[in-house]
């Protein structure tokens, strides 16, 4: 193996790069800025740069430089960093080559066209509307599984794109684990649940310092400004096209700042992990995350174990009091932990406490796996939905907009990708009770606000490690187990017989 | 000529603009959003997609379908709007296949890279710092003509990318008999030059309030919000990217509400171009604005003629002493029109009043011209620089962050672009004129400020044209008459006379 070979793939990828996170600015673009007129010009924009960035991927390998330097992989002449770039870059052009380009683009023009009209179905509660789309794009995800191929599950195919590696059988047999932990354990404790005053933290807070206030809370956290940006948009998320130019989302509700906060320091933990990538290797898979149930561990950690602890509003409570001193000089810390901690069954997944947030992840997770494998008429969609959600979190869902209707995913053809939230909760377990064992001081360090240390140990076992080790292989490493929900129901056992 | 074979050219033409308009994107987020570590990725980002933009436009020609389509046309076989596409598309690609690929990227990396420095150079003046990269990017732009090709001067080939179908020559003859007219008008006007308070028109003047401020005269001149934004950036701009997408951005200063209220009125007169341009045939050279000059003719109008005209005015001095009664409620109209017009010598161009503007204009054309002829060592440029401005403006220039290296254009590689903006002033004058004639009370409507008449005509005699006439024709067909700096000079002469 020639060194200028593997140079050359190099470059190739970078180039590539050049074009996928321009898509990342068009995406962030679109949420934050677009004009109302322009979503359709901006819907085939896209289009054609995923259909070119797609045959230019496929044109890495046109005088067969992958090919080649694959076999020299396979025979064991390229080590290391070289290995896991020519490994990754592989496996991804395996998938990518099965795909033609017509359908990318068909895909790509579908899935955006289909999310306007599922935001006119939500705001209208008419399934009906949605219906159609939803059709056309679960045929799109089952003919995308038919090209990729598959061994046991049309959904393997699917999963795989989001948690490399995963498939529908390991996937189920996690997720039913942890339903069947967290079923009891919602019973136990409604049983002796807790009163608590929900309105006691709601206020009147102008947004203009509720974004003064989200900044602080994420420098703080250690994000860096030069590199990246945080703005506002209806659906938080985080955009990362370079270690130097990460941008946050969040959302603001002037009645409630909390639910401004939560969205920030989640997204903030996923642009950490961003920030945190090793920006000489960009353009790579050295530079790319592991799958998106570690860059969800990595948001739910900062979401919940760390930002719902006591700790850490030992360090911030002070500050919100200052700020806000109406309606918080007056309440207890103690009382705003309980209310941030409040575990309650609810009708929407993004406003779910982190107990029956699993159990909405599974109801998604169920009933996308069995549309996939064709086991369910798309119409019976809302029925099903609402069957489950009585099973699992024991309520009543009144509408479409509030049941089936509510998450943006399925409108942009993200099917595989739940089950993925519901990684991150437990990988986060994992990983804090590691950290935890190697820093046992880590508590009293966020108490100060001091989290140099913990996005030291984070950057250096999973952030600066980019595609180095696959999920599983990562967190063997990292933690001496495999996944595991135990961590995670450990962690919610001691979290909550304190507060019930 | 197959109906096909014009609709073919036309999807080419589509699918390039995809790529053209995200381009326009980055260069839009670059100046208004873009974390100051992440400038190299993207210079390198912008480079590779004007590379790839390069490539797609010469491919159009691949299959030799334009080059079959142009025979076409000279055989007089395609007639009216497809006459258009095709002799514009001509006479872009015959341009751009005679530069080499490589070329293309250097430029835009080499341009790119040095708009940094320039920056600093500005901050620090010190213009040995920028001189070499200035000296790169002459080299270059001359490398450019040698490749385009010219009769006259080297020039001639730069400046025809902004103004098509002018040349040095002609554009020396235009602007030495404006510089004629304005070097004593300006003595005359000096030796009997009116006392005004300057600062009656300062204060404190919160941004967010100017943004608000800003935004209800722009709507008010007939930009449609839901086809376009405003936002801040430190050089105003106006970045199109389809008519139902375009970009203003506006600069603040706290103590100075004007410096952001002319800008975003000139901006919006480029903003209402774009928007009038026909969405129908986007893509397509028909969707396209006719040349620089023309575009700055409609910035300039809605800045100078119409926005810095009693009658505009007495439409929006009412609004601005409700929004801000300090200082204007005691400011009477007269005073506050007479200091927006006041007319004085000074260093900054983009601060200059609209007599003297022009001369600045003058200045860097001339000096530009001689560059690309190889008639100018660089090195002298800061002692040209003050001696053409003492001679034509009658001012000393202190240092030159203030003189040579005040306008950001050459370090972008915009060597042929400066004169379109005095070309802007004249055709605005002119068209101006034409409107008046067909339209008598014009000025009673923008007293009014009612501007659908006015943005009607404007759309019907230029904007709904996109390149439908070049601008030497465009010009006649609109007011009867080659461009030529009557109508200005007449207009700067009837103005003037009453308030000095």
């Amino acid at each position: 193996m020639k060194i200028e070979e593997i140079e050359e793939l190099k470059n190739r990828l970078v180039e590539l790069s050049y074009l996928n996170n321009t898509l990342g600015l068009l995406f962030w673009d679109q949420e934050v800025n677009l004009p109302v007129k322009a979503v359709d010009a901006r819907a085939s924009s896209i289009a054609y740069l995923s259909g070119l960035a797609h045959n230019k991927f496929i044109e890495i390998d046109a005088d067969g430089l992958l090919t080649k330097l694959h076999k020299q992989l396979l025979a064991g002449n390229i080590k290391n960093n070289e290995a896991v770039i020519v490994a990754e870059t592989w496996r991804s052009f395996e998938r990518e080559k099965k795909l033609p380009e017509k359908f990318v683009k068909e895909n790509a023009e579908v899935t955006s066209k289909a999310q306007s009209v599922w935001a006119e179905a939500r705001k209208t509660n008419n399934f009906d509307l949605f219906l159609p789309w939803l059709t056309k794009i679960v045929k799109l995800k089952m003919q995308e599984a038919e090209y990729v191929g598959y061994t046991d599950s049309p959904y393997d195919a699917l999963l795989d794109v989001y948690e490399p590696g995963m498939n529908a059988k390991e996937a189920s047999k996690i997720l039913n684990n942890l339903r069947d932990s967290l079923i009891p354990f919602l019973k136990k404790f409604e049983s002796k649940k807790s009163k608590v005053d929900i309105q006691s933290i709601k206020g009147k807070f102008p947004i203009v310092e509720q974004i003064a206030f989200n900044k602080l809370v994420v420098e703080s956290m250690g994000f860096d400004f030069e590199a990246g940006r945080i703005d506002s948009s209806t659906h938080p998320a985080t955009y990362g096209t370079h270690p130097y130019d990460i941008r946050l989302t969040t959302r603001y509700r002037e009645d409630d700042i909390y639910y401004s906060l939560g969205s920030t320091i989640h997204e903030t933990g996923h642009g950490l992990y961003e920030q945190g990538l090793p920006v000489e290797h960009w353009g790579t898979p050295l530079a790319e995350s592991v799958s998106l149930g570690i860059h969800e561990s990595q948001s739910r950690m900062w979401e919940n174990i760390i930002g719902k602890s006591m700790s850490f509003w030992k360090f911030l409570y002070p500050k919100l009091q200052k700020e806000f001193p109406i309606p918080f000089e007056k309440l207890a810390i103690d009382d705003f932990y309980k209310i941030i901690n409040h575990v309650k069954p609810s009708l929407i997944r993004t406003e779910a406490d982190e107990v029956t947030y699993n159990l909405h992840i599974i109801v998604r997770f169920e009933i996308e796996r069995d549309m996939i494998e064709g086991k369910i008429d798309l119409a019976d969609l809302p029925k099903i939905w609402k069957a489950k959600m009585k099973q699992y979190l024991g309520i009543d869902v009144p509408n479409d907009s509030l049941g089936v209707l509510q998450d943006i995913h399925w409108s942009c053809g993200l099917i595989g990708y739940f089950p993925t939230y519901s990684f991150g909760n437990i990988y986060a377990a994992q990983f804090y009770a590691a950290m935890e064992r190697e820093m046992p001081d880590i508590n009293k360090q966020i108490e100060l606000g001091e989290f140099q240390k913990t996005n030291k140990w984070l950057k250096k076992n999973i952030h600066s490690l980019g595609k180095t080790f696959r999920a599983d292989e990562l967190v063997k490493k990292v933690t001496g187990e495999s996944m595991n929900s135990k961590y995670f129901c450990e962690y919610l056992d001691k979290k909550y017989i304190y507060t019930t």
